[in-house]
């Protein structure tokens, strides 16, 4: 038998905690990592930053289009982009795995590598978790960070005059959402984007360093999640379509589907790009494009100074 | 409609996390609460102590022996026993929540409403969270801790020699289980201890200035508990049935029911005490009792000296 048959049931849950913690290799901010009641963590500014998001199979991910592992990853990177998001460092991961007893012990092992390496690229690793039974997988994920001695960059600080800008792809995981939900595997660009996020870490601190008055990652779409900075912030924000950055592959698949792909770039979620306001005339670190401005709050949330009419980013349970 | 009336689809996620987090009053220690991509907690030591655990209806509670607001109780105290048993106290709780889309609203209200209430207890807030959508009510909490620059108190650090003592109830929730297991409501003081445990969460912290070598809290039982000690530090234990204090309470449900209690006392879990070792002749803070010694390794773990034979605690998925 190799070590990855079996299901969870067989393996049993202190085998099975050991085989997704043993040999990894914990950061330095690690002070005490797993197999205690809790762990130990650095928390250097002396405040600590913290989220949590909850994953369910069948609601945020598909084991028939993904693989374990680009569910480990993306349950990873939708966390660390909110600690991003506040202009934060992450440093470390928490994960809580409910899974049915006859889930596959290697689809277990893909969760926790793609997990690790999701942490691995933000310079982190995870120092614990719970492992339970369910009906369903459900997979929680807290993620912490550090501040640096900056301030934290919250929803509520952009002015009219900003400018707003992003960083990192949108539209990409809308569209890879239209392929695989015609039945294609390809174009495997955007099928991938959908499957795990590849949100710009490093953005997020680099943005608060630079001034950013407020800032978002954007998971429910763009236009919704510049809704909740209007919001927060009592302002309105108007998008140029012409600073857009349409990539050619996301019109090709447009094309290809017969779908505008600029719906995708205004309204599609789980790319988690970072959105941010600036102040005028701010020089923004690499990576970040202008996009936008912050008008007053009575203009809302506007597309070329108009209102945008089509569904705006989703809720749950709608 | 009364506020409370329908479900979590019709109530809507925005309406919904504006029901449970609006008129909270968070801690000094929240320095930036729910509504932001993630919170900001004050972690003065410079280490955060974190720990997460996931509770799933039908496994970990039922809403028809335990209302929302004892299970929201329970998934929060489970989580604070965790910073405890590290001699850490705690300094805020988050909370992922899947839930049913058909689920009353009034059920999330209540489990809120426990959440807030054990929090408090503890003197800590909600800070953040996530509610998805799902099958199965499946409930993750996340709590952090502040070590006061104490170290970490791990299950690791016992020697042969140490006392072993115990603060708070053992074999409560068990009695409870048993109970609601025959069809009962009563008597009340254990059912509830099985809807809600009452971990001694100052007891940890306390045990740590007292010099306390290793600790941890009793969720598996007491038995499988300090199994766990035993095996992080290498040595036995011996367990002195007659340092147990086996309440009346228990001795008249174990009468009732044809069970010995101190079956309960050993191997039930769900209680949340604190187990821990001390140096000899240390001078225990108030509440600690002393129940056993630390043994060499070779002897294993043992109630009066002789090995234990019947089942010692659960494992998931078994």
């Amino acid at each position: 038998m190799s070590p990855n048959d079996g299901t969870v049931a067989e393996t049993g849950e202190f085998a099975l905690i050991r085989a997704v913690t043993e040999g990894r290799r914990q950061p330095p901010g690690t002070l005490l990592g797993p197999g205690d009641d809790a762990a130990v963590v650095a928390a250097p500014d002396g405040r600590v930053v913290a989220g949590t998001d909850v994953l369910v199979q069948g609601v945020h991910f598909r084991l028939d289009w993904s693989t374990p592992e680009h569910v480990g990853r993306k349950a990873v990177a939708v966390n660390l982009a909110d600690i991003a998001a506040m202009g934060a460092t992450p440093t470390t991961v928490l994960v809580g795995l409910a899974c049915p007893p006859d889930t596959p012990r290697e689809v277990v092992i893909g969760l926790a590598d793609g997990m690790w390496a999701e942490a691995e690229r933000a310079g982190v690793g995870v120092s614990g978790g719970d492992m339970v039974r369910a009906d369903q997988l459900v997979i929680s994920v807290t993620a912490l960070g550090d501040l640096g001695d900056r301030e934290p960059v919250t929803r509520s600080g952009a002015r009219p005059g900003d400018v707003v800008a992003v960083n990192g792809r949108l539209g990409w995981a809308a569209a890879g959402l239209a392929v695989l939900g015609r039945g294609f595997r390809s174009p495997v660009g955007v099928v991938n984007a959908q499957r795990c996020p590849e949100p710009p870490y490093e953005a997020g601190p680099r943005a608060a360093l630079a001034g950013a008055t407020a800032m978002i990652d954007v998971s429910d779409g763009l236009l919704a999640d510049l809704g909740h900075i209007g919001e927060a912030s009592s302002v309105g924000i108007d998008v140029r379509t012409g600073d857009l950055d349409i990539p050619a592959r996301l019109t090709e698949v447009g094309a290809a589907l017969g779908a505008d792909p600029l719906d995708w770039v205004l309204t599609g979620g789980e790319d988690h790009a970072l959105a941010a306001t600036f102040p005028p005339f701010t020089e923004l670190p690499d990576g970040w494009r202008v996009i936008g401005v912050v008008t007053m709050p009575e203009s809302g949330i506007t597309v070329d100074g108009k209102p945008f009419s089509r569904e705006a980013g989703w809720t749950h349970w709608r």
